[in-house]
């Protein structure tokens, strides 16, 4: 296996992590898979859910995507042990076990949804009970003598529990040694995930080291802000584009961002490098040109390129179609050529000016039927008997052709 | 099967406690199994070490028979799973784990030392690699999460070690579930434990709540004191006795246990009620003939009536003989006639003082050759040809019989 220059693969795999620990070590780790053509194991964990994605998902799957972009093995893995326990204390009704066949359906679901955006080549997808479920009472003491209780503790959320006397469940704090001990049975070079991750990935490092192998390298995606610019990105706050959306729905709600949020988009959303990034700020274009290119980019991504193209379309046209205003004036037009149209209209103050308005693409001509657009030609080009609205610069009118 | 009754089975097996929780439990359990014919299982773990056992360990021991002498079923239950993981890190080479003959021959060691106390008959021996090896994650993780984390680190080794950064390794704090568990598996009434494993038994009561059973009770038993009557008794310590000590060796040692303390080994080393150790201590008998019935006994528990008895003889001997002054005053006596021979030794200043000294038991005679006593019968008795030693009183002479 050939590999990208590791320069090359740094600068592109280093984009939209919030951290990398640590950056020494994953370039390290490049140069060792580049010399030795041996790929790098990439491990991102999922829980066993069925999973309806939005784009704030996709940050992470996207750099899973980024990893196999430079020829290494991603592993999608389904913790699927905790989902088969369910509520272990049994306590709790709502929270059953989960079936093998629920599971499996959950991981079906899984699949088409982020194989929209990895390759289903270089994916490895695995289950941890592969590995969790043979283990015996003498394994997990075994495990469990790797990690001490303070370390644990230091968890946020469960120091924040220990301080406040919430009860944590003993349960709840070997889960992270099980998510640990993933790492071990796939011997991973590196573990994705959230940052609120964090604490778990980095236990994985820790126990690799006790079981003597090498550390995996632990990066952590931060969260995407929705719609609104503020919040994280959610089904239950509104300010979501869900991956299955129609592509003319995600152009709407991301045209609705704000041009610096683009900019984060652009990072965590798209392949582009930051040097294309830069480039594109840099290009001195129109912002909402740009954004509906990064929309048409992200539609394509759900709905391929035809359809993303024509929701770009259709969202300029609903655009125009949306300026067109009230209670116009009407003027019938006996000669059907637009640019007496223009002038018969008052909409040009000569047939010169008329001439000039039309080459400087400050013409936008709708039929009033089904408000299409109706493609400016020239000064001579003849208009189908009708009525439409006519826009020359910011002035409208209503003509009809006899 | 049918039981002593209620109140006499409650008054003989609260005796030697440290504390029960709760003695209102114990009765109603009692009166329970009394009800129904049910002997109450009574549980008692044991490390898979060699065992080489001394009074010290015998008092809980002693409390197990005690349950079986009111009919009750006694679990004697060896902790294997412990020491077939060894140390679970792997890194301590000096706690490598057992192999399944060692634990079993340790077993056999154990068997051949308890049941000099236990009737075989009536006592269970399990290993809680019976329940606990087939455990999964799964089940562990169940387990886990009948118990909260702060319960758990209240034990008092784990607070402090917490408090002072002293590392808690987290299978540390699954042993107690596991010890736990094996209540649940074993559906025990009762376990019996050193003060010092108050906190476990506890959880063991927890766990089979939480697990639908009736939570077992708790019964401690203290830390018997040395010969010293002050510190814990220990082999380290040299203030012990071990249970294959020879009985000679057996009585010597316990003679020198202050009388205070002569009244805990009653109770913690003996089946005697609290009314019988209460009737003794009102007897108004000599503390050193009580001291040495209680001698006795507990060299019979070990070595059988007779070897109990000779060794009480023997070292009643060997105080005597260890009176005998050196550098004695030589009589030689022409009369081999006891009553003369204190007269004329001048042991007693008259025919009449040595009748009386005779009477009263004051006069003892060894051989000097052996230094074995001879049987004082009268002042009449005739001594054999040879040199002895004859106290009268408190004063001592050497004479020779020609």
């Amino acid at each position: 296996m050939t590999f990208p220059s590791v320069e090359h693969q740094f600068e592109y795999l280093k984009k939209g992590f919030a951290e990398i620990i640590r950056e020494e070590d994953l370039k390290e780790r490049l140069e060792e898979s580049y010399k030795t053509g041996r790929p790098m194991r990439v491990k991102t964990g999922f829980d066993p859910t069925a999973p309806d994605l939005h784009l704030g998902h996709t940050v992470l799957i996207r750099k899973m995507k980024h990893f196999q972009d430079m020829g290494h093995t991603v592993i999608f893995l389904i913790g699927d042990m905790t989902g088969l326990i369910g509520d272990p204390s049994g306590r709790n009704i709502t929270r059953p076990p989960m079936t093998r066949a629920e599971i499996d359906a959950n991981a079906e679901t899984y699949k088409e949804q982020v194989f929209k955006i990895l390759d289903p080549e270089k994916t490895e997808v695995r289950f941890n009970s592969e590995w969790l479920e043979p283990l015996r009472w003498e394994d997990m003491i075994r495990l469990a003598s790797r990690y001490t209780v303070a370390r644990i503790l230091e968890r946020d959320d469960f120091s924040k529990r220990l301080r406040e006397g919430t009860p944590i469940s003993m349960h709840e704090i070997m889960y992270p040694l099980g998510q640990g001990y993933d790492s071990v049975a796939l011997e991973c070079d590196i573990e994705l995930g959230g940052t609120d991750q964090k604490f778990n990935l980095l236990v994985g490092r820790d126990l690799q080291r006790d079981y003597g192998q090498k550390p995996q390298i632990v990066a952590t995606v931060p969260i995407l802000e929705g719609l609104d610019g503020v919040e994280k990105m959610s089904k239950s706050k509104g300010n979501y584009v869900g991956i299955h959306e129609a592509p003319e729905v995600m152009v709407k709600k991301l045209m609705s961002i704000s041009d610096d949020m683009m900019w984060r988009y652009w990072e965590l959303l798209t392949d582009l490098t930051l040097g294309d990034i830069r480039a594109l700020k840099d290009s001195g274009r129109n912002p909402r040109d740009i954004k509906l290119e990064l929309c048409e980019r992200i539609a394509s991504d759900y709905h391929g390129a035809v359809a993303g193209k024509a929701a770009r379309e259709a969202w300029l046209r609903d655009v125009s179609q949306g300026q067109i205003p009230e209670n116009l004036e009407t003027t019938v037009a006996a000669d059907p050529r637009l640019g007496k149209v223009l002038a018969v209209s008052g909409l040009a103050a000569s047939g010169t000016e008329a001439d000039r308005l039309v080459k400087s693409n400050a013409v936008e001509i709708f039929r009033e039927e089904d408000k299409g657009k109706v493609e400016v030609q020239g000064p001579g080009q003849r208009l189908e008997t009708g009525t439409y609205f006519v826009r020359a610069g910011k002035r409208w009118k209503r003509v009809v052709i006899e």
